[in-house]
C-alpha cells in the first residue's frame, strides 16, 4: 500500500512529506521532482509571491545513490522566506507583541469554519495550512508516482480546457501534440488562438480587480486494463480520481471523460463500441475517459476538474470581524488573478499518485524488478485473450 | 471510526452489508431502512425486473430491541428470484451443463476490462457484481448513517435537475419544498412542469430504444460548522463527497455547489459573503455548498451528480465476442429507459455516509446519549464566538 | 489489501462475515471451513453448548461454482438455538417483560466497562458480542485464508504447548509429527504422556469448580522469504501476528520463536547462524521463530499465545450488582473447564488470515493464475541469489 | 484518527516524522520531547555511538507559539555524524569506488531476508533501515502522544523487571515509587539490589563478548475505562500495544497483566474481583493488566515486553557471504551488550501513542479544550453508574 503524509505551513519554516510504500530500485530523479515544482510556479496572472519561492525539494531518506531503497522517502521544500516570518510563525515561545491577530474571515476560504472547529483566535493558524502553498508537496509527492509510472511507460499530461468564459473547443491534435504545445503555453493551453484570447481575459480582470476560475484537464496513457475494480465501492478508481482532484484547493467539480455531457446525450451516442484488429481490443471513441466500472480499460483515462476564482480579491468580499461582529471590507495588497494554469500541474500529481497507487496494488512487487516481472506476465497473459 | 462492507451477486441468494462503528441506543428504525430500499425501485422508466423485487433488508445482529448496540450491523436482502437462478448461480458444485457462459462485453460497462482483470472466461463473474443491483446494499447501509444523522436534526434530500436534455432552472422555494415537491414525482422532480417534459422525453427514447441520464442534487441541511479538515488531503469532506458520488454505478461527474459554473464565473460573483445578525453568521448566498476548504460552514451541503445513460439498448452496440473475436451487435429483451430518480436516492445514502462518518470523526463518542453531550457542548462554544 | 469484518452476538439469529480483496479462481472448499468450525468446537473439557451448536457456514456471495470471483464473500453461521433466544434477543420489537436484564458483572470479562463505555442497563448487550461465541467468524474468515495459503504449499498448525501447569517439554518430531498427532488428541496436545496428565489435571480442575488456561502454539511452513517489511512499524510481520492473536478472546501472551527465552538466553546462543548448501540459505534453529526484522526469513514462523482460564467458574467470583452497589457472588449451571485446544484453532485461524494479507501484499494480483505466475517468478529469482 | 508516518536511515541526513490528528490548542513542550530522547540513549552497557549522538528533534510545523495548530507536526532528527557519512549514503549521484558493498548478512537481523525481498545487493540498503536507531523517531512520535495523555492526567511509566538471567521479585512499593527508583537507575531497575546484581551481570557478559536481552514493564496510570473495544477484533487494545510493542526492533514477546503466568494459573486465582466503595467500582487485584475484554476497566495498564539479545558480538556468529556463499565470522569493533533500559523508553512511547490514539477515537474533538469537555463529561456520566 503506497500511502504519504505532508505537513507544513505556508510560511513555516518548511514543508515535508513521507511516502511510504515504493518499492526500490526506482530511479528517483530529484531534477523532475523540481521540474514539477517549477512549473507549478508558472502560470500568466501570477501575483509577486511565486517570484519570492522557488521551491526545490531536499530529499531526507529513502534513497541512496539516486534509486528508491524501499524505505520511506521524506522530502522537505524550505520556505525561503522564512527569515521574514520566524517571528510571526515561531514554532517555540511566547506570541511576540508584533504579532496582529487575523480576526477577518475571508469569503471562500476555511477561514470562519476553521477558527470555529480548531477553536482559533488568530486565524492565521487555519489559513497556513488551509492555503494552496501546501499543493507544492502534493506536487512533489505525485512527481514521485510519476517516476513510477513512467518506468512503465505510462504518462500523465494536464492542460488547460477553460478559462473564465473562454472554452478549448475540439481541438485537433494527438495527446502528444496536446501535452507539447501546452507546455510551451504561459496558460497552458494547446490552441494558440484560444491562449491568446485567454491572456487578454486575464488582463481585463486584474484591470477589474476581479479573478478567474477554469477547468484543466488530465490526461493519461498507457495505463494498462485493469486497474481499479468494482469489487466494492472504494476500490472503483473513478471514485478515488475524484476524491484526489476534489482535495485539491478550489477544485469545486470532477469529471470523467464526456462526464456532464453523458448525462445530456442519449445512451446511443455515449459508450464506446468494442471492437478487434491487429490482436488487440480497440475503440473508436473514448467518452468514458478509459474508465468502465470503476476499471481501466485500456483507453486512455481523461479526467477534468473545474476550479474556482481565487477568493482574495482586489474588489474585496464582505465580511465580518470574529470579535467585534463588525462588518469590514478587507483591502489587499496584492493577489494573483488566475491559478488555473498551476492547478492543472497539482492535478497531474494528484491523478499520478491516485494511478500509482492503483498500480501497485494490482501488481505488488517489492523491488522495480519484480514488478516488471509481474507487469509484463499479465501484459502477457491478456494480450493472448 | 465508521465503515462498512457490503458483499452480493445480482442474481446470487442475498445481498450483504456490515456495518461496524456505529454508536449504542440509537433508535434503528427498520421501516425507514425498507422505506430508503422501496424509493430506490420507484421511477418512471423502470423495466420489468425492478416489479420483481421489493427488497426488504433482515438485521442479523448489532440491534436488540430497535436500539443498536454498538456492536456491528449485519444486514442482508434476499433475491427474491433466486430460485429461478440458483443452478446458474449455484455457489457450491460444478457449473451445470444449461449454463451458458457470457463472451460478449457490453460497452459501457466492467464487462472487458474485467474479465481480463479477474482472468474469468464468463462475464457473468464480472456483471453480476458490477450491476446496479448492489447499490441497495449503499441505500441499506447509506440509510443507517441517515438515521444518525436524522437523529442530530441533519437532513438529507436528493431531487434530479436534469434530464437528458431537460433542464430544472432556479427553481423558486425552500428546501423543504423541494424535497416534498420531488418526493412526489415520478421522476423526482421538484418543477411539475419540467417534470412533465421529461416523462415526454423518456417515453420517446424509449420508443426511439434508446437510454437517457441525467443529473441529480444532494441537499444536507443541519450538518454543524466544522464536519471534514483543510488538515490533510485525505480529511477534506469535499473530496470524500465526491469520491462515494463518483463510485455510484453509472456516475460520470460530481460538483459541489455551483460547481463547474464556478470555474466560468469571475471571483467577484462567486463567493459567498460573510455577515452576522441575530447572534450567527450568516450568508446570503451558498454558491459553495456548503463547503470551504474541505469544511462544512453550516450552510446546506449542496452536491450534484451527473449519471450516464443506461448502456443496455434496444439500439443494440457493437462488440466483438471474447473467443472467437467475431463481431456481433446483441439483442436483449428488456431495460430500463432511465435511472437517474433511483440513482438520486442511491446518491442520498452515500452522501448521509460521508456525513455520518465525519460526525462521528468529531465527536467521538460510544452511546448515543454520550454523542448528544458532545455536539450540544460543541455547539454551545461555537455559539458563543 | 484483504480485509474482513464480522458481525454476530452470541445468541442472536446468526453470525456474519464479510471478506473482500481476495484473488478470483481459488477453489473454496466448504467442508474445509466447515471442518474448521467443527475443529473450534471440540476439545476435553467443553461445558454443554457445544454440543447445541454444529456450526456451519452458508455462502452467500463472491463464490460460484466452488471458485471465488474476485467479489467479496459473504458468509453466515446460523444460530440453531435461536428459536429459544427470539424473544430475548429480538432485534425489532419492545423488551417482552419476560427479559431480565443482567445487572452483575462478571470479573475477566467485558462486561464493567462495557457497560460504563456503551452506557448499557443490561450487560447481555455487552456480553453478547464479546463473548468467545463470536470467534466462530474468526475461524470461518481464517480458514478461507487458510484456502488461499494452502494453494501455494503454505500450511498453518496449532498445537497446545501447556495446559494448567502441564508443560509440554521439547517433543522430538518433525512439524508434520506435531500436527498428525495433536490432530488426534483431545487435547490438541503432541505428547501422549503430557496428554495424559493434562485430562488429570482437567478433571481435577473440573471436580474443584475451577477452571484452566494454556499455552498453544502455531507453525506456518512454507511462507517465502520476504513477508512483512521494517520499512515501517506498521508493517512489521511479527507486530501484526502478536495483534491478530492478542485480539482473540482471554489472550494475554504472546511470543514468536523462543520468545521470553530469548530475553533470558545469551546472545551467543539466540541467534540462528546462517549457512548455505544444497543451493539454499540454511539455518541448524529457529530461535526467531522465522521472523528476522519483522520479514519472514524462510524458517517456519513459529508464534505462541497465552490464555487465561475461562472467567466463568462454578466457584463464583466476587462482584456488585450495578444498580443496587449490593455485593453478589454468581452461581451458575455450567461452564467449560478449559478452552485452551479449541483457542488453538482459532490461533490458526488468526495467524492463517495475517499470513495471507501479507502474502497478498507482496504478490498483488487479481487471479489465483496471476498470483501463481507472481510468486514462481519472485521465488526463481531469490533463488538464483 | 491520530496517525504517523516515520521515515530515515540510521546513517542518513536526518530522521523525519509526521504525525496528522492532533487537536489544536495542546501545549507542545519541546523539552520533553527532547528529554525522552535523551533518556533513550542513557543505559548502563552502551557501546559508543550513544555517545555521539545527542539526539534533538526539531519541530517543522503544526506548531506555533508553543501549541498545536490541528495541523500535521512534522519533526526532523539530525544525524550529527553525517558528515563522515555523506558520500557512503549519498542520496544523488553515483555511488563512489571508495564504497564497499556490505554482502554479508547477520543472523538476527532483517540483512538476509531484506536483501533478498529488496533485490539489494549492498546491504546497507536494508540495515539502515531496520536499526534500531529508528526507534528515536517513535520515541519522538510516541512523546508528543505523552504529552497530549498527560494534559488529562494520563501517565506512562516503564522499567525494567528482567536482564538476562536476573529477575525482579515482586517489588513492594506505589507505581510512583518504581518510577521514580528507575528513573534514577541506570538499567532502569527499581529495586537497588537487583540493580547491583544486573550491572555485575552486564559487565561480565562484556568481558565474554556476549550481549543481554532482558524484559520491560509499561504502567499507564489514569486511564479512564472505556479505551479499546470487543465490537470488533482489530478494535481490541490489548491487540493494538500487542503489535506496538512487536513492532520495536528486537522485541520476541509480548503480555498484558500478569500474561503467560495467567496460563499456569487456576482461573479461582486470576480473576480480579469486582468491589465498591467510596463512590466508584473497586478491584483489589490486577491481574488483567487494566484490559478486560479489550477495554480498559479503570485499573492501570500493564504490559509487558521481552527484546532479545543484540545480535551484533564480539563473538562472531557464522553466516556466509552472499556474493561468494563462503562462510565467514564477521569481526566488529564495537557494540552494546545490553539496550533493554533503552527500550523500556521505546516502549514507553509506543505505549503512549496506542492509548493515545485510542483516547481520540473515543473522545473525539478538534481542539484541547473540545476534548476536555467531552472527557468530563464522560467521566461524570459513568461516575453516576
Amino acid at each position: 500500500m503506497l500511502r504519504y503524509l505532508t505537513a507544513g505551513e505556508s510560511h513555516g519554516p518548511a514543508l515535508t512529506a513521507i511516502i511510504e510504500g515504493l518499492p526500490s530500485n526506482l530511479p528517483l530523479d530529484l531534477e523532475f521532482i523540481n521540474h514539477q515544482l517549477w512549473r507549478r510556479q508558472q502560470g500568466y496572472g501570477r501575483g509577486g509571491r511565486m517570484k519570492i519561492e522557488s521551491d526545490r525539494v531536499e530529499i531526507l531518506s529513502g534513497v541512496r545513490f539516486d534509486k528508491t531503497m524501499g524505505t520511506p522517502v521524506a522530502m522537505t521544500i524550505q520556505n525561503k522566506d522564512w527569515r521574514n516570518w520566524s517571528e510571526k510563525m515561531a514554532i517555540t515561545g511566547q506570541a511576540p507583541s508584533s504579532v496582529v491577530e487575523i480576526t477577518k474571515p475571508r469569503p471562500g476560504h476555511a477561514d470562519l469554519a476553521g477558527a470555529l472547529k480548531y477553536n482559533q483566535e488568530d486565524i492565521r493558524n487555519v489559513l497556513e495550512r488551509a492555503s494552496a502553498r501546501n499543493t507544492a508537496t502534493m506536487v512533489a509527492v505525485g512527481s514521485v508516482a510519476r517516476l513510477l509510472l513512467r518506468h512503465f511507460g505510462i504518462e500523465v499530461y494536464g492542460h488547460v480546457v477553460e478559462l473564465g468564459s473562454v472554452r478549448v473547443e475540439k481541438f485537433e491534435g494527438t495527446i502528444a501534440e496536446i501535452a507539447e504545445r501546452a507546455e510551451r503555453s504561459e496558460v497552458r493551453v494547446a490552441d494558440p488562438e484560444v491562449e491568446k484570447r485567454i491572456i487578454e481575459q486575464i488582463d481585463a480582470a486584474k484591470a477589474a480587480g476581479d479573478t478567474l476560475g477554469g477547468v484543466f484537464e488530465i490526461i493519461v496513457t498507457g495505463a494498462p486494463i485493469g486497474l481499479g475494480s468494482y469489487s466494492h465501492p472504494d476500490r472503483k478508481l473513478d471514485g478515488r480520481l475524484a476524491q484526489a482532484l476534489m482535495s485539491i484547493q478550489a477544485i469545486k467539480g470532477v469529471e470523467i471523460g464526456i462526464g456532464f455531457d453523458a448525462a445530456r446525450t442519449p445512451g446511443s451516442h455515449v459508450h464506446d463500441e468494442i471492437g478487434y484488429s491487429q490482436g488487440a481490443y480497440q475503440r473508436r471513441t473514448n467518452h468514458a475517459g478509459g474508465l468502465e466500472g470503476g476499471v481501466t480499460n485500456g483507453q486512455p483515462v481523461v479526467v477534468r476538474a473545474a476550479m474556482k476564482p481565487i477568493p482574495t480579491l482586489y474588489k474585496p468580499l464582505e465580511s465580518v470581524d470574529m470579535r467585534t461582529k463588525e462588518p469590514y471590507r478587507a483591502t489587499i495588497e496584492r493577489s494573483d488573478v488566475c491559478a488555473v494554469p498551476a492547478a492543472a500541474v497539482v492535478g497531474e500529481a494528484m491523478v499520478a499518485w491516485t494511478i500509482g497507487q492503483s498500480f501497485l496494488e494490482k501488481f505488488g512487487g517489492d523491488s522495480i524488478e519484480e514488478i516488471e516481472r509481474n507487469y509484463k506476465s499479465y501484459l502477457q497473459a491478456i494480450g493472448e485473450r
